[in-house]
């Protein structure tokens, strides 16, 4: 059966370009022994891709070599099965990559129970769900009273970052591009307040959000959010810095704040990816699927529809485009 | 009997200058039941200070009050006592002021083994030694084979740091504003390399002084070292931040490194302030006492002579022009 794939080609420069992927034709093969045939039905897409496609930029895991299938996790049905692990009809999640088939041998995937979508999967139960708890809940170790600012509050992490927090009893603030997510992330998510980071008056609002200074700062932009909160950290603050989306495309990082504050206050600034802890990611599936069928984690997909849309969809990560978690529907 | 002792009488602006202080002559009263009479024979001067002296700086402890005594730790001889816990004779350590004679209730006061000079106390028993401790020992949590980079090595903190680091078995790298410094860090302290910061050629040297990159950063100054060495931090490398001594004496304050790092290498940046660990200040000056007698940490004071050399002498700690630690004779 013929299947299309997409490869990575050519390193990206600054912007995402659609000449750095080619899309190809495969063929599945007959299984060898253990092995399983998936076909992918949700493709997610997370900034994060952005590090795996550069060869350059000493990121934290291997980049994707220039002619392979492009790195992406994905929820996908067996269709076919020699391993016995693994039954015609099981759906799995894993990093399944840029294609509508993938042949599997079974490592890396987690076999997903009936009663949850493919879309809270990749919202809640994969990368986002898993990287908003590692980086607030063990790095940031929330107290309830205390005041959490989150940038790109609306995005796939952020989001989740602000309900775990509303559900420790924080008093939760976000950052995002658009009134529209603003509005969303308070009526629908919860969010005590929300801020478009392209208000005029950005740190008059911060302020006033945030009268008693800040306790956990959960990093995802960079940009002037990133100034102003540092600026108002309280005594023994946390910062967890998860993303700097607003540096990843381009050649001219912004400075980073002077570090008297960091003495000042005796803050922690730690820097964390989801790799350095996938030992950890069974139990805390198993957590945030406790808060998710409680109905305390809400999400928002947004979906491109066929492989090939994830060529130029990926950018909208990086413009703000996205309204939600975004993924590609096969 | 009357002596002398200096007052803050105003806030400094950018560097101190002598009309902040007031030189007052005082005299002794009797003492009350519980309290004994000090005659201060060394007052150390530390970086610190410029904190203590401002109002308006958020600083981690109160500062002092306009027309008190200026803050200072020192060594002191017991001349007079009414306080069953001191003798006449006795020797100790504390917060005593910018005075030649103080009267107190023993409160914060540690003793003195008859063994040990004032001149170690103050460089390595005091401030310096347990800011050093808590910060590479407690904090950076060195592993042998590891290197360490020290910015501000010659001063009192950072000679402290560089010889613990070697104790533990790193490579162990200094930075400092002048080539006698250097050569003394290498030769009478054992650092591994010690480059002089006003290089032109800086960033070239430090690359070449950690060939394995930097697994641990000791944040004394900021300025160029610090941008520098954050570039070249490991994964999962460690910096902590003990002094921006560069920018404690000017309104602008230099900008950051961007944090993208902190991301791609999973860094902790942590700062801290001996005042939040004075719980555990006998434990680390029993752990530096035997350290010292094992001669793993030398010293070098910088001795002023009488009370009122304090005053233009606090401004050598920013100037760079101390060599050793800085203390007052009385």
């Amino acid at each position: 059966m013929k299947y299309k794939a997409i490869k990575l080609v050519k390193r990206p420069n600054l912007t995402i370009t659609p000449d750095v992927f080619e899309t190809v034709t495969l063929e599945t093969q007959d299984l060898a022994d253990g092995e399983i045939l998936l076909m992918q039905t949700h493709m997610s897409l997370d900034p994060a891709m952005r590090g795996w496609m550069s060869a350059d930029r000493g990121s934290y895991i291997p980049p994707v070599e220039l002619g392979d299938v492009m790195r992406s996790s994905g929820v996908a049905e067996v269709v076919e099965s020699r391993n016995e692990n693994f039954a015609v009809g099981d759906r799995v999640v894993g990093m399944i990559g840029w294609t509508e088939y993938a042949v599997s041998k079974g490592q890396g995937l987690t076999k997903l129970p009936p009663n949850v979508s493919a879309e809270a999967v990749l919202c809640v139960l994969s990368l986002p769900g898993l990287t908003a708890w590692q980086g607030l809940m063990e790095i940031g170790k929330p107290k309830a009273g205390e005041t959490l600012v989150v940038s790109g509050a609306a995005g796939s992490v952020g989001s989740m970052v602000g309900q775990l927090g509303k559900a420790e009893g924080m008093t939760v603030v976000g950052t995002a591009g658009a009134d529209d997510k603003c509005a969303w992330l308070v009526d629908e998510l919860g969010f005590d307040h929300a801020i478009n980071y392209k208000s005029a008056d950005l740190e008059k609002r911060i302020r006033e959000a945030t009268p008693n200074g800040v306790d956990i700062y959960f990093e995802n932009t960079g940009g002037p959010v990133q100034h102003i909160t540092f600026g108002r950290m309280n005594a023994h603050g946390r910062i967890v810095v998860c993303g700097m989306i607003a540096d990843y495309n381009t050649d001219k990082p912004s400075p980073g704040p002077n570090w008297i504050n960091i003495i000042r206050k005796r803050l922690t600034i730690t820097g964390f990816t989801m790799p350095d802890h996938w030992d950890r990611v069974p139990e805390m599936m198993q957590k945030l699927a406790a808060y998710l069928a409680a109905g305390k984690l809400k999400y928002r997909a947004h979906k491109l529809q066929g492989l090939e849309s994830a060529i130029d969809g990926i950018n909208l990560l990086f413009t703000g485009g996205n309204t939600g978690k975004l993924m590609v529907e096969l």
